[in-house]
């Protein structure tokens, strides 16, 4: 018996996210499937981040436990044979047996795309939301450094959310636009709530557009509480673009 | 009566091209639908560009005559709405009756896009070609030197194009590669023959893979013969980018 991780890259549009759901097609489903017919007994991932319906992925982790020969480093080239188009394992490596993807510290990237013109392009629909209205980049940054360092996030996140504690590490956040009109916020931390990076893209948005003063994050961020930041941007707007483990 | 010029953007993926075709989804039939019940009269489009399947486009023009009164310039919002997510107008204007979009001289910008790594991405599945052997993007642009110009394009066409003449003038090819692994192509041209870029694409390709010397493009163009360029990249690779009017 070993254990392999995979690095995931996946478009997320035509899937209920990464975790197992009856009746409708996931990341974690597909990879379950094609792993079990590529080694010839029943296959159950591990993923590191679970995440949601319409939500990217440049580098989710997964691991799982095999009796096949097949070395490690293989086993991506037979499994994206394997895979829909939509679904590409980046590599393949065999772990320590005790290795699992959310029992090791780690720093997760996310990126958060909005495409900011005056009328929409087809070819970001899935990867962008959308805004017609100006928005200033600075301020973006103004809003986001109140957000970086360890803090109580119980405002950015979901009240759905069954975490023990609220408290995160974010150890950066970057916002920058490009010449076709696309806003990226790039935000490295030690772990995220449920919709957290979301609420904190929605936010700064919002104060981006001037309907909220940088220092409202900071206020925010005080009250603890869902409703003192700004809306949960849209899904597909966001990429989990990679994992380290520390 | 009044002619209205349109600059429309879309994802070519689920369309089997531009023109209309009995039987399959194009770009133009969606667009005198859609312009046939905002204006309540029935719209027959007439494009600059008849894009190939799966080929995309920033800013192929289209023009009609109606007699509604809607201001030429209010046609795109209202038009956007009934189109579907993956075709949006970029502008509506009003231009004189006699203004043709295939009968004025003019710049068209493509760019042919491939994505050259080890892995595939999905994100990239449906905008470029992918290519996982490596590419040397230098000796691509010593290829795409001898293009520039006035030449006979004849071996950069399809055989089943029946342009009067093959003779072309292209102002400028450049070839980068960015961050993420993707090789943009982008030419300048007056007018292009059937598949002309996604074969100039191939044969570039096949020059920067080492397949073929630099001094293969000008021997290719010099031949007149299309067995002697490279390949038909993939059509899902190319997007017109965009169209100026001289």
């Amino acid at each position: 018996m070993k254990r392999i991780k995979l690095v995931v890259a996946y478009d997320g549009t035509n899937y209920h996210g990464w975790q197992l759901q009856p009746g409708a097609a996931t990341i974690e489903q597909m990879l379950n499937e094609a792993l079990t017919g590529l080694l010839g007994e029943p296959i159950a991932v591990i993923g590191a981040s679970r995440t949601d319906a319409g939500v990217h992925a440049l580098g989710n982790v997964a691991v799982f436990d095999t009796r096949h020969r097949m070395p490690g480093e293989k086993i991506r080239f037979a499994l994206n044979h394997r895979l829909p188009a939509d679904i590409r394992v980046q590599s393949s490596c065999q772990v320590p047996d005790d290795w699992h993807p959310r029992k090791h510290p780690c720093i997760k990237t996310y990126e958060y795309r909005i495409l900011n013109r005056e009328v929409e392009l087809p070819q970001e629909r899935l990867y962008a939301a959308f805004c017609r209205f100006p928005v200033d980049v600075e301020r973006m940054r103004q809003g986001a450094a109140f957000l970086v360092g360890e803090h109580d996030f119980k405002s950015f996140c979901n009240v759905r959310t069954q975490a023990e504690t609220t408290v995160r590490h974010i150890y950066d956040i970057q916002v920058e636009r490009d010449g076709k009109g696309i806003i990226t916020i790039r935000i490295r931390g030690n772990g995220f709530l449920y919709n957290m990076v979301r609420i904190i893209a929605g936010t700064l948005l919002k104060t981006g557009m001037g309907q909220m003063e940088p220092e409202g994050v900071r206020r925010a961020l005080e009250a603890r509480d869902r409703q003192a930041a700004g809306p949960t941007a849209p899904a597909m707007g966001l990429t989990l673009a990679g994992i380290e483990y520390t």
